[in-house]
């Protein structure tokens, strides 16, 4: 098959072209399970490393140096910093993960928050792609991201992680004034992350909705999608391919699909073939999931197999986990899981 | 349509038979979210609740009287107390939930696990369900409980809660043998434990796979299925309708019928109707999203109205949440939907 020269094969592939190989990156792939990267954090915090631009570019690229062949670089950022301008008061409990000190509950809160102008407020971050991209080898894509208006609401309503979003629902179903602001605003300010994160040298974008899968179909589609669907609306014109990734997705995904992205993200727990069938043509990106990583490597590249055949004659798969990857990974096995994708499909 | 006198709806409808309504029942219906449960937990924690006959009786009763019209009584009791008699140390921290001091993760370990006899162990287990179905209305079923294989392990080998069950993952894929012995040992003690159930009084079973939705389909089929089958083909011959639940499973729902139980529990995040579609011949409980009951009335009962009307012209619904009440429930709200489900359904 002809292939497009100079175009990263992960770029072709989102845009369901013909390319060399299917494609492989993994999220979290700069991670704890990286001794370089802990060496990183011995000295630095989540958020400094994100803040200082030549470190959040090192530890883009840390992955890269041991893993040549890995055919995307993601942006080693975090999904919340965005939430600071906008008026709240982020920080990372060790062990605990995101705290946010003054939550988002009532409208009042929600009309408190400001505009996010990108180059003010976030230059870090646009400053690290264009060090990224000065260093990224023209075979890697170098994706940006951002996050989707619920799960960063989510996080603004519950001023962290959560098991069963209880406040978040409460505040979608019973403020549908503060509601509609809160995910205004969040729209909006990804929006304009994501427009100068490309314009600063992103490639692709990823879109995380990592816990749309806490809702019911009903919900998504009521409270959710139409604000997705903005902000994928406004992506469109940057002309980059957009990924629209959830964990515990398999109730939503024709609702992801449509409410935008290029390629949907989907997690381990439904089978390619199938969600194929049930999304016709758009690109799709996974699914091993990332426990595989841990276990020995005859069953690791039985699991990477199987993904494969479920996605073979269709174009448009990038091969990723279902999820990030875990902190206990072994990185030989990551390796081992970029050599067989490659070797399985190139062409 | 005509009804079989004395057997109460949940059972006949478990049952796929015409009942006189479709039944409803909550899990966790005792819980945080009730006044007079958490006056009984001000001076008595939960284990001591469980191992005394008369308060787990007078726990599982607690939602009854508030809500006369309930069609089943859950036993009040903990997945986990089947640990202890074989050899694990259980407690539960205050808001973090259960702790196993001694946890599970290599063969000697597993090898070491003792075999349960209920009425030695566990009796005030059943002598809880002799007290309540001494005082039950005839219009309420009784429903024990157990955990299933996978869900038990989990929390053996983890030691409690998990976000990722790595530890999980990695016993299954690395200790086989381990494994094996494990699930045999869970298998062979849940089974006894729900003989005895029945046997004291239990009309009907429910069997909890809570977390087997964090699987990939491969890795239910290979390391689960076998095992949680072996479990249902021992409760047949106890010709009591078994529930077979689990959530995140929107992936393994046929793997699940599969394995086994009449009843097949789903949570909020698959369509009923569609759930049907995959499924065909079997009765399936469930699946309003608990959040729905923090949300505006007219809201919670649109999302009641869509859960029934998906399961309109089917026999065999019993409805249910697709997980348990929320504590910030207010109990008034599950009133409003046994009298919704009630109204909307009687024949």
């Amino acid at each position: 098959m002809s292939t497009q020269t100079g175009v990263p094969p992960l770029i072709q592939v989102m845009r369901r072209r013909p390319a060399a190989r299917t494609p492989v990156w993994f999220m979290r792939q700069a991670g704890r399970y990286l001794p370089e990267y802990r060496e990183l954090r011995a000295s630095h915090s989540l958020l400094e490393l994100c803040r200082d631009p030549a470190l959040a570019a090192e530890a883009t690229l840390l992955p890269l140096r041991r893993f040549p062949y890995l055919d995307g670089a993601i942006l080693f950022s975090d999904l919340l910093l965005v939430l600071e301008p906008m008026g709240l008061q982020l920080s990372y409990l060790p062990s605990e993960g995101p705290c946010i000190e003054n939550p988002v509950r009532s409208l009042q809160e929600a009309q408190s928050l400001a505009a996010v102008d990108p180059a003010r407020d976030l230059p870090f971050v646009l400053d690290a792609i264009q060090r990224v991209r000065a260093r990224l080898s023209p075979q890697a894509a170098l994706l940006g991201f951002g996050g989707a208006p619920f799960t960063l609401a989510s996080y603004a309503i519950e001023g962290g992680s959560s098991r069963d979003y209880a406040h978040t629902k409460r505040v979608m179903s019973m403020e549908p004034e503060a509601w509609r602001i809160l995910m205004e605003r969040l729209v909006d300010a990804v929006a304009s992350l994501l427009h100068a994160q490309v314009r600063a040298g992103a490639q692709a974008l990823q879109v995380f909705d990592s816990w749309a899968g806490a809702l019911s179909p009903d919900d998504f589609r009521e409270f959710v999608l139409p604000h997705s669907r903005r902000l994928f609306d406004r992506l469109k014109d940057l002309n980059v391919p957009v990924v629209h990734f959830a964990t515990g997705s398999a109730g939503i995904l024709e609702l992801m699909k449509e409410a935008g992205g290029d390629v949907i993200g989907i997690d381990w727990r439904v089978p390619l073939d199938r969600a194929w069938q049930r999304l016709g043509d758009v690109a799709l990106q996974g699914n091993l999931d990332p426990a595989a990583l841990l276990y020995p490597r005859p069953l690791l590249l039985r699991r990477v197999d199987e993904v494969l055949d479920r996605a073979r004659g269709r174009p448009g798969h990038v091969f990723n986990l279902g999820h990030g990857v875990l902190p206990e990974t072994p990185p030989d096995n990551v390796q081992a899981v970029i050599e067989r994708v490659h070797e399985r499909t190139a062409r």
